[in-house]
């Protein structure tokens, strides 16, 4: 059996672009993480070291930042789309490109004064292969805690079961999401802000049996308030808080003290689509 | 010379205690990383593995869980001061405890919902010795950012200088600051928040010739709005935005496209104090 | 379109189990980081919350510890194997097990002494689907670096190209690699061993004129010296190491005096595989 | 009272630096951190923005580089001591320069091919004056563990202590050691080598009632060995290695399984010195 040279692809990551637009005196800026991805007809560079197909990865990074002098930051999906695009058609080695953008927050104080936000990062991922663009828009590290309204029993016990079963828990987790779109043409800052604000709201209104009922509340709600999101996909890490034994010291715990555990943690996966919509091909 | 033992203490860190408050149905939280340090006599166990003035670090961590219980955690500074003073009165080897807390923000989404906030830490440090409690409060990773109204120029030029001088930067930072307190008894909450928007209002109102200009006039700002502050130390990192030349590409860059960088930076350090006010014993 | 629950699946993450073998006096450890995903008959516990064909992740976590006493830990495969038969066989609602372990390396010191290794991590990965048993091997962060035999030129210039050519120039990354074996069943450790030997000698061995040529020359050495191995998934970061331009201060700079950069990076990625051995399904 | 400006120094943090040395085909390396903070005269620049005392940290940075060129890397505290010594004596303003240096460590793989090692690093602080130059060298991120041989009992038991005694436990730390040398003059590697070896040995022989005992025997063992070291400070965290309780699934657990724990650890800090040695001005 010979060997061969598999799927392969190569670009850039970190990225790290800070765009400023002045409207007078008032500021308002983006501040992004990028991360390219080129794959297509790449296999002398990989058997011979033949590089007469490969642009290189600082060329990628130039890219960037020219790109965000000449057309601007409308949001990450539009500019991980215009990249996207770009490396495609002007590079005839590239099949497909593919774009991830990290989106950091800040807050406004000022004129032309910013706050960092909290670890909440947005992301966008464009993909383009010369006929298809596919958008997939994300958050992650959006951590929500509801001190109350969370269940857990009527499950499996087998013989290394020994947790106890319960009827008031805190349930804490950091959101990983990311949803596909059906179309690459969007208000893509109306957009997320309206999935980020479901997610939000089914965690705080869904009463929990258990995690996996509030992803698939929240994949749910998503779904049904934005018709031009064909999936979501939901990663909930479960950070157990766990109510202090303080017997030994006399004292009761009615719920009030608990120890906020780092390691181990559960992790819920799960995926909400529309019945008919047919999956994207590859990963995403 | 003889080999002896030094100065020396001991505790635990990261004890993780989560406080629920539940007033009908409105809950409040209170998240801490709690850090204990114990000194005095010792040497025994040191010199011998004598453990018989001991108290296991274990055993600090379950007071931790067992005062969050019994008295509440009214604010960080409060449960710092109250288990520092117990350890000394409750343990005839121990001369001096330092307590230290971190505080975790969440946002309150609704009655028992919270969200985490950013990456912005409030910090509380309580040392006692028997006699004199002394309190010094601070924040961490409050990350600041001023598109404009920020130069730098007229600096010396060594042999090893190529820096341009420039009259309009971002300037960007990750405020830690702690301040020390006068007395220890103040309702912490507000002079904490009160603090924070003294440092904050000055970042976004100081028209900055230098980052240490820029660091003065935050702690003298603070000491001017909380007199029961004896002096703050600030650390202030330049985070270098650094504007990309896009001349390469025919293209102009009116600061309008920065890389953001995280490596090297510049750190100004500093202390405002007050005139006549002595400084505290010891390193804080 | 209705919504509908698409793939799912749960487990613990980062289950931390050490286990000490001890043979007399003289003791060895294994240190392992354990993560488990159940797949199968879950819809319930997400339409309704009723969790009565769920397995606690606590108790997945159990399990982890009694198979270490039960069964010791013979190799991170063979004991991701174990369990991840265990719990199809086990539970009916499990059609399909994941089990990734992370092992940490332990440099002996003495008969009961060990020193931690670098970031070096050994991976494994089985996956049971009640039929047919996957075993993926790998490692992460092996940070190899060549000071010379590395060249970068005759690649694309376009539009936004600036990266001069170089015939000399440090080659530096941090190898993540999986391979996937043709059968569930080996010596692991020596089979890991050799694969890790393969992949230095490559690159050391390798003179470079791409990064991607030095990931093909490593994946074919592993194919080679492994018959078993159906294919590799090499991602090659490029840790540039830039040279200082001192010509401002009157120095030259012949390849001695370099920046290390961390951001931003470049990323290779690519599988070698064998001609004729199907893929594996699904992603690995 | 008046507001006053006081202790405050600037510098640059995190400038990588890579020196390459090539003895014809064998090349040798140098991986440094390095971290400049000067003081002396810089009111003006606090308090009116006046910069015609500071020389930019980017100019610190240069100094660096070119150092590296001009005098090669001999060691972390020789490269140190040139770097604090130059500042203060070509700086007016300048009255004191430490410069801190962490080396990370690589291991030889062929004529120019090297391997990262671990997480432990090497370290060296420099600080100059204008008259008296002081050198602390040390290591952090060392980890050690001992299966064996270490107990901890006969500590004190208050209200909150629940802790079982014990006379068989893991015990790991991860090394954090600093230590301070009589003269500014030495081998720098021999000394750092052979300190480094003592810690270890003494860990590693050392029959343990206490982290305590550990800490001192490894502090005294450095200070046999080097006669030039004044005083070693450590700081111990106790990475807690729990024992896994079995009996639950009908096991019994003979020290063979254990959770390893990252939150909450013990820390234990101390120092160890010679008799009639002052201490060195302010903190190091």
């Amino acid at each position: 059996m010979g060997i061969v040279l598999g799927p392969n692809r190569y670009g850039k990551a970190q990225v790290r672009v800070v765009h400023v637009v002045r409207d007078g005196d008032r500021h308002t800026l983006r501040d992004l993480d990028v991360r390219t991805a080129l794959a297509g007809d790449l296999a002398a560079t990989h058997l011979t070291g033949d590089n007469s197909q490969v642009l290189p990865t600082d060329s990628q990074k130039n890219t960037v930042y020219a790109f965000a002098r000449k057309h601007g930051v409308a949001s990450p999906e539009a500019f991980a789309l215009l990249l996207a695009r770009h490396f495609v058609h002007s590079q005839p080695a590239v099949r497909r490109a593919e774009v991830a953008v990290r989106e950091f927050g800040w807050q406004r104080l000022g004129q032309h004064s910013f706050q960092r936000g909290g670890a909440e990062t947005r992301t966008a991922t464009a993909t383009y292969d010369g006929e298809t663009a596919r958008v997939v828009s994300g958050l992650t590290d959006l951590v929500l805690l509801n001190t109350t309204n969370s269940e857990f029993h009527g499950f499996v016990r087998d013989e290394y079961t020994t947790l106890p079963e319960t009827t008031d828990r805190i349930l804490a987790t950091a959101v990983d999401a990311r949803w596909r779109h059906l179309d690459a043409d969007a208000d893509w800052d109306a957009a997320h802000r309206q999935v980020r604000e479901a997610l939000v709201a089914a965690f705080v209104e869904t009463y929990s049996r258990s995690l996996q009922q509030t992803l698939y509340a929240m994949g749910r709600r998503v779904l049904e308030a934005r018709p031009e999101v064909a999936e979501i996909r939901l990663s909930l890490p479960n950070r157990h808080h766990i109510p202090v034994d303080l017997s030994p010291f006399g004292l009761d715990n009615p719920n009030a003290v608990f120890v906020a555990t780092d390691q181990p943690y559960g992790v819920i996966e799960g995926t909400v689509g529309r019945d008919g919509v047919a999956p994207a091909d590859g990963d995403w």
